[in-house]
C-alpha cells in the first residue's frame, strides 16, 4: 500500500485524488491547497485529511507526493520532496525557468527518490498501443511523424498571461510524444507560429496557432500542429510514416451513433477535452507510478523528460524568433 | 444511500457488486452465495459481510437486493423480496418458465417494491444515444430496425443445456431492444436457425445461429441475427432504418489504432465480451435504478418487460418449430 | 469484333448502347424503339442507324442482341433471338409469367446461342471483390447473409403498377445476389413485408418495405432487407458471416471529404441511384458478355439464373400471403 | 469541336490523348512524338495522324495543343504555340530554369492564347468539393492546412536524376494545391527533408522525405509532407482546419470491402498511383479546358500558377541549404 500526499484541489487534483482513492494498492492520507475552501471541499469529497506541506512533508506516514499545485510551486515542492524522502508525481512543468528546471533535475538524480513528470499521453491506451505496434516492426523504421493536438477552446486569458506561452505550456506534451515516438535525438527544431484565434492571445504576447518541424540525428522527421480552438472538440492525433507502412491513432469519439440523412453521414465528435478523452491515461499513470514504486520495472516519464521537453520548447521560441532552425539545448 | 444485499458470487454479481463499491449513493451491506468459496472471496473483495439469504430478507439495514444468482433462483428471491419489501435489481431471465413469470409478475404488480429486470443493454451510452436521437425525430419514424448480436464464443455446453437455449438466453436481450426501439406491440415473430457452430449444441437441442423477423401493428419490421459465435469479437450492433434516414449504433472498438500497410489498411476489433463492451451499461443500470429508488422518474425495464421479451422467445421456438409466423403470446 | 443490335432506346439501353460504343471489341450496328422520337435521340447520340426488329434479327451484320426494352417484350424477343441464332444480353427479369420464363429457358437450352441475364450487381467492383475473398476462405464457411437494399425514391406508381412488385421488381437482384454467394439450394423462403413509404403503392396492390429470409440445405440463413425509399441515397450493402470472420461490402459514397464542426464528423453520403453506383458493373457486364462470346471461360448469369431468381419472388409472395415458410419452386 | 494536336506519346500522353478521343467536343488530329515507335503505337491506339510538330503548328486544322513531351521541350512548345496562335494545355512543370518559365509567362501573357498549366489535383472531384465547402463556408476561415502526399514507389534512379528534385517534380503538385485552397499571398517557406528511402536519391543530390511549412500574410500555417514511398499505395489527404471546423479530403481506397477477423478489422488500400487515383481529374481537366476555349467562365490553372509553384519550390530548396525560413521570389 503506497501512502499518498496530495498538493493542490484544483481539477487536475480532483482527478489524482480520485483515481488514488479508488485504487487497491494506494492510500490518500492527506491534501494540501493554501484555498481553504478549496482544500476542504476536495478533502471531504475523497475522505483524507487537510495538512500542512510540512506535515506532509515530515510525516512518516507519506510515502510519495502528488504535486498537483500551481506551476510555480512545482519546483520548491521537489525539492521538499528530495529533502523528506518522499517520491515524487508531478504535473508538468517542472518550471517555467530553465535552470530553475536544471536544478531540479540534479536535485532529484543526486537523490533517492524516484520521481515522475506526469506526461499523461504516454498513458493514454490508443498511443500505447501505437508506440507497441511501431516497437513490434508493424511499419518497419519511423521516417516522419505527425502530431496534432488542438483544444477545444482556449483557456481564460488570465491563465494565457502565466501558463509561459503555447509552446511551453501546451506543445511541451507534444515535443514528449515526439520524443517518447521518434527515440532518437532531436537536432533542429523550426516554428511557425499566427495569432488567429483570439486576439487577446496576441497581445498578451502569446500565440495560439502553431506548427513546428522536428529533425533528428538520422533524418527522421516530425510535424506538430497546434490550435487553441478546435470548434469540433479535442483534437487528438497522431500519425507516423514507416518503411513499411503508416500507422495512425485516431481521435476517441463521444460514441459510436452514425445518422445518414439527406445532409450526409453524421459520427459524433471527438470527446470534447482532456479530462474525458485522458481519463484512462490518467488511472493508468497512477498506476504505473505505484507499480513502479513496487519494484516493477516500468518505464516512466522522469525529470530529464520533463527537461527535454522544456528544451524543445525554448527552441521553439527562439526559432520562431529568428526565422531558422535551432538546435535545441544550446543556449539558455 | 440505498443499502444493498447481493445474491451471487459469479461474474455478474462481483460487477454489480463493485459498482455498488463504487457507486457515492449505494453501500453493499452484504452478500449471499450457496458457494462458500466463492462467497468468502467476492465479500473480502468488496469489504462486506457474509449473511443468509433469511437474514439479508429479515435485516432493516437492506434496503434492496441485487439478484444475480443461479436463473433457476431468480424467482423464488423476487418472491421473497416482495415478502420482506425489498426491492429488486434482477438478472434476466425472471426464470424460464412461462407460468412461474406470469406469477412473480403478479406478485411485484401487487406489491409496493421496484423490480427491475436488468437488461443492461437499455443503458449502453451508445443504444441510449440512438434511441434518443430516434426520439427526436433525427430519422423520421423507425420503419425497419436490424439488430446483429453476436458472441466471440459458444459458452461451455454445460452451460448450454441448462440455458433454455439461444432464444430465452441470448436473443432475449435483442427481443428486450427491439421492443425498446420498436415503441409498439410485436403481433408476428419467424424465426429460422440452424447450428452451423457447433454440433454438441445440436445435441443439447439448441441452435447456435439464428435470424427472427419481428413485425408490429402498423407493419415495422425488425430483423435479429444472432450467433454463439464470431471470431473477430463480440459484435452488437443496431441499425434503424427510417422514413428521413438512417441511425446506426457501430461496434465499439478495443482502440483508435490503424494501421496501414501492403496488406490493407486495418483496425482494432470489436471489444472481446460484455464485460468490456457493457462496462458504462452496467454502471449505469444501477446508477439508475438507484437515482428510481431516491424517487427521480426515471424509466427502467420492469417486470412486464421481462415477461414480454420471454413471450418473444417462446414464440420464436414456436414459429421455428412450426415454420410459419407466430403472434407472441397467444399460447402457453 | 462483336456486333450488336439494340432493343430500347430508355435510360439502361442508353447505358449499354454507350458501353457498347466505348468497348474496343463491340460495335453498335443499329437499335430499335417504337417510340421515334427516343429511337431518333439515341441513335444520332450513338451514330449508329435505327432498324426494325425483323432486320435486326435477319441481319448477317448483327451477332448479339441487348435486350432492353420494357419487360414485356423480354420473352419475345428472346425467342426470335433463338430464331436467327443471335446471342442474347437480356435485362431482368425474363417475364413476369414464370410459365413464360420456363419456356424461354427450354428454348435457349435448346439453341446454340449463348443468353445473358443482365444481373449488374455480380459484376459491381465491390461485391465481386467480395465474393473472391469467400471463394479464398478469408472467413471461413458462409453462415449468415444479410443484403440491404434500399432505393433512393419509389418509382412513379405507374410504374410500380406495372412492375410485377417489390419482389419480382426490385428484390430479384437481392435473390439473385443471395444465390451467387451462398452457393447452395435455397430451401426455405420467408417474408414479411409492409406499406410504409407511400399509401399509392399498397392501393396498387405492392408493398414498398420488405424483408425475406432464406434457408439453404445446410443451414445457411440469408436476410434481406428491402425499402423504396432511403433518404439519404442508394443503400446497396452486403455483409457475409463466416465461421472465420464476418466480410463487409460497404456503401460506395459520392466523395471522400469529412467535415467537423459542432455538429459532428459528417461524410458524403451514398452514390445516389443505380446509374452512378453500378456504372463500372455495366461496363463490366457488357465486357464479360463480349469475352465469353470470344471464347473466354467467363462466369455468367444465365436464363437459368433467371428463373430461379424468379422462383425465390414467387415464394416470397406465396409466403407473405400465408404467413409461413415457403418452398421455392414447389408449384406455380 | 477543339481540334487537338497531341505532343508525347507516353503516359500521360495516353490518358490525355485517349480522353480527347472520349470528349464529346474535342477531336485528336494529329500526334508527335521524336520516339516512332511510341508514336505509331499511339497513333494506332487514338485512331489519329503522326504529324510533325511543324506541320502541327502550322495547321488551320488545329486549334490547340496538348504537350505531355519531356520536360525540356516544354519551353519551346509553348513559344512555338504563341508564335502560331494555338491553345496550351501543358503538363508541369513549364520548365526547371525559373528564368526561362518567367521568360514563357511573359510571352503569354502578351498573347491571345489561352494557356493552362495541367496542375491536375484541382480538378480531382473530391479535392474540388473540399474547396467548395471551404469557399461555403463550411468551417470558417481557413487557419492551418496539412496536406499529405506519398508515392507508393520511388521513380527509376534515372528520372530522379534529370527531374529537377523532389521539390520541383514531386512537391510542386503540392505547392499548387496549397495556393488554391490557402487563397493567399506565401511570405514565408521553410523546409526539412532527408533521404530515407533509397540512398541512390541522395547520391543523386536528391532527397526522398521531405516536409515544408508556409505561412502566409495574415498569419494562416500550411504544412505538407511527402514521401516517395508509401508502401500502402498512393497516399493522398488534406486538411483544413478553419475557425469554425476541420475539413478533410481522405484517400480514395480500391474497394469497400472490410473484412472483420481475428487479426482485426481490415479494409482495401488506397488507389495505387495517379494513373487510378486522379483518372477523374484528367477527364475533368481536359474537360474545363475545352469549355474555357468555348467561352464558359472556367478557373484554369495558368501560366503564373506555374510560375508561383516553381517559387515555392526554389524557396524550399533555399530554406534547406540555409536552415532558415525564406521569402519566395525574393531572389532567383
Amino acid at each position: 500500500m503506497i501512502k499518498f500526499g496530495l498538493f493542490g484541489a484544483g481539477r487536475i487534483g480532483s482527478i489524482h485524488g480520485n483515481n488514488t482513492r479508488l485504487h487497491r494498492d494506494a492510500e490518500l492520507v492527506a491534501l494540501h491547497d493554501p484555498v481553504e475552501k478549496n482544500s476542504a471541499r476536495l478533502a471531504a469529497e475523497l475522505g483524507c485529511e487537510q495538512w500542512t506541506a510540512e506535515r506532509i512533508f515530515a510525516s512518516d506516514a507519506i510515502d510519495a507526493v502528488l504535486i498537483c499545485s500551481a506551476t510555480d510551486t512545482h519546483a520548491g515542492l521537489i525539492e521538499q520532496a528530495v529533502d523528506s524522502g518522499k517520491h515524487v508525481f508531478c504535473e508538468k512543468p517542472i518550471d517555467l525557468s530553465l535552470p530553475r528546471v536544471r536544478q531540479c533535475c540534479q536535485r532529484v538524480a543526486a537523490s533517492d527518490i524516484r520521481a515522475m513528470v506526469a506526461f499523461n499521453r504516454r498513458f493514454d491506451p490508443n498511443f500505447r498501443r501505437l508506440r507497441e505496434q511501431l516497437d513490434a516492426g508493424a511499419v518497419g523504421e519511423l521516417e516522419m511523424l505527425g502530431i496534432v493536438s488542438r483544444d477545444p477552446a482556449p483557456p481564460p486569458i488570465e491563465y494565457v498571461r502565466v501558463s509561459g506561452g503555447l509552446f511551453r505550456d501546451m506543445m511541451i506534451h507534444d515535443f514528449d510524444m515526439a520524443r517518447y515516438l521518434l527515440g532518437e535525438e532531436i537536432i533542429a527544431v523550426s516554428a511557425q507560429a499566427s495569432c488567429l484565434v483570439d486576439p487577446a492571445i496576441g497581445e498578451a504576447g502569446d500565440v495560439d496557432t502553431a506548427v513546428v518541424t522536428l529533425t533528428t540525428t538520422s533524418g527522421k522527421l516530425a510535424q506538430i500542429s497546434n490550435s487553441r480552438r478546435a470548434s469540433y472538440g479535442y483534437d487528438q492525433r497522431i500519425e507516423i510514416h514507416g518503411s513499411a507502412g503508416m500507422l495512425e491513432a485516431r481521435n476517441v469519439n463521444e460514441n459510436t451513433v452514425v445518422s445518414h440523412t439527406r445532409d450526409g453521414v453524421t459520427g459524433a465528435k471527438p470527446m470534447y477535452f482532456f479530462l474525458e478523452r485522458y481519463a484512462a491515461a490518467y488511472r493508468r499513470e497512477l498506476d504505473e507510478f505505484i507499480r513502479s514504486l513496487q519494484g516493477e520495472p516500468v518505464d516512466l516519464p522522469g525529470m530529464e523528460d520533463g527537461l527535454q521537453a522544456m528544451l524543445l520548447a525554448e527552441a521553439a521560441l527562439q526559432s520562431l524568433a529568428q526565422g531558422r532552425c535551432v538546435k535545441p539545448g544550446g543556449d539558455d
